[in-house]
């Protein structure tokens, strides 16, 4: 097993180092950064960068720590599926990870670091239980099961038969508006995307291959995309995450 | 031994990858990152990271390149404290490192490498110099011994009877102001924390767990903090690193 | 044999993470960051990083996407140099390496992943590749030979008897403007150099050794550099890269 972080912690502070090496004094297992980028407190960005990323990193522990309620009555989520570990607090940030999966709240205090902080879980607790499910522990020794976790208030695309409608999940460092639309679950012959009040008709199989002016393209999740050649689509169309998007049949 | 960087280097810049390479091909140890986001030339939040992050490092060679003096008389500091070694510019970024220590002054032109720059240390000088030290290398062999070493002009937290004193050390990315000032030195049945014009009197166990407005929380490291829920404190109380804070009893 | 990584990619969003995971579970070949912070779809930064960078790294794979063209009929080159091997598309990112290299153009689908995407040839291709070279395939599997490579539109210095003539090639975070002018072919007993309206005289071997106001020193690379002691020259002086730089006897 090896560990990737993903945390909302910035490389500016000292909070990544600290947790890092309390994770290397404990484990020889590899740590990893998937990122800690992650907006402050943004459990959506967290949630979706998660998912985006895991289905790549096979027998892997994901340390998630963007935590605004750190030191709360909240539980923290340690979740099992297949040979992937996941540890994260329960704020909805696990709730995009799907298939058949089982969690329990981790509670074992012997786990946890002495003495430990109400602010800094991410050394206190993530990184002492990441550690020791490295090594072996198992995830019945972390504390009781958990039968349902915190989920985001989020809606899934509607696809229906004249009107598919969903929301831009994320905007890249390109400015490519990546939306929650599946391309290969929408069947119209052609059609035409809406987005904060543009119409969008044209289709293109490759970001270099598209002339002037925003068009669609299927991104690399298969996800429908809003993208303008070698310029920022979301500052030229002024689109932001959470925007609404319909795709219909062009006419 | 495993080697930890800390710079203000950036990762935009070639700095940081040339000194890995630099140090890859002459050790085997592991390489970690501290940070490279020092801001540019800011020895005093290298030296407050470097006290923060280094007792999460056990058996660590720390390599710490903050250097407005490259190229200068300023001299290289490879210190030594049980199993850790901190190689540094003698410009005041190893003075929060406490406990008992040795140093030298690294002279030894053997360890470096040939015709070296004198804008890029990191690379020429502190890279083959840390290499060595992983490699067995003993302190002895870099050079001379020094007694002291510069020391940054910082005042450290004056504890009286009726009134503390202390220093905002940093403001980290979340805007928590964190002092200096330890909240175990603090007796006070009640307090109030003057900083920048503002009274706060409200403590809080955790970020989460406070209302609107300002409060103060005992951070990671066991130091006051003035913090808002959810929100940026620095910028909202127009607090900077370096202000000064005064605890008094409320009254 | 191991991996390092240079794209354009960020790390806010989840493209490096997933292109680490990629490679991760097809190679125990070591992953280093070189940077991922090249300025979107700069060719030309990307080409001058990886010049300065990849004398420190011998025995390395470089996996180079700044990538503009994904998707198009541009073409992936490998190239083999020595040690070393370069990964990146065939748009000029490669045309900085000097020496004797030969390279192929990468087409052997078999080793790309199953229904790759338009958009994200970094996990598709180039990490598949990478791992395929990291274990071992020899360079002649990838593809078919390549006799050139696509060039940057990049002039050259011009070395004259009177005047010699450059540009500024990147300005790096401390405001240092880096020519491409190399110091040991500039003869003159005492030089002007001209860079947007300004003229500077002095020269100091080091950084911390400067008085006020620009001045010229020879940076780590060999190459003339426009500083300002403590202070950020390009800001200061109004230079980009891309500026003409001249340099004259002085008269």
């Amino acid at each position: 097993m090896r560990i990737a972080l993903l945390t909302d912690f910035g490389t500016v502070d000292p909070y990544v180092a600290v947790m890092k090496g309390a994770l290397a004094s404990r484990t020889d297992a590899g740590i990893h950064d998937l990122t800690h980028e992650i907006p402050p407190f943004d459990v959506f960005a967290a949630a979706w960068f998660l998912a985006t990323v895991a289905p790549w990193w096979p027998r892997t522990i994901f340390v998630c720590v963007v935590d605004p309620g750190v030191g709360t009555a909240r539980k923290i989520v340690a979740m099992e599926r297949g040979e992937e570990r996941f540890l994260a607090p329960d704020n909805g940030l696990l709730s995009m990870i799907g298939g058949a999966w089982r969690a329990v709240s981790v509670e074992n205090e012997a786990l946890f670091l002495p003495h430990g902080s109400t602010t800094f879980h991410g050394r206190d607790r993530f990184a002492p239980v990441a550690a020791a499910l490295a090594n072996g522990t198992p995830l019945e020794e972390l504390g009781p099961p958990m039968s349902a976790i915190v989920r985001l208030d989020y809606e899934p695309p509607t696809y229906g038969d004249a009107v598919v409608g969903g929301t831009i999940v994320s905007v890249d460092r390109f400015g490519n508006c990546i939306t929650d639309l599946e391309a290969g679950r929408i069947t119209f012959p052609r059609f035409a995307l809406y987005a904060g009040g543009h119409v969008i008709k044209t289709l293109h199989p490759a970001y270099g291959e598209a002339g002037e002016g925003a068009f669609v393209i299927t991104g690399s999740t298969g996800h429908l995309e809003i993208s303008v050649a070698n310029a920022n689509a979301a500052m030229l169309l002024g689109l932001r995450r959470g925007d609404h998007v319909e795709v219909g049949e062009e006419g």
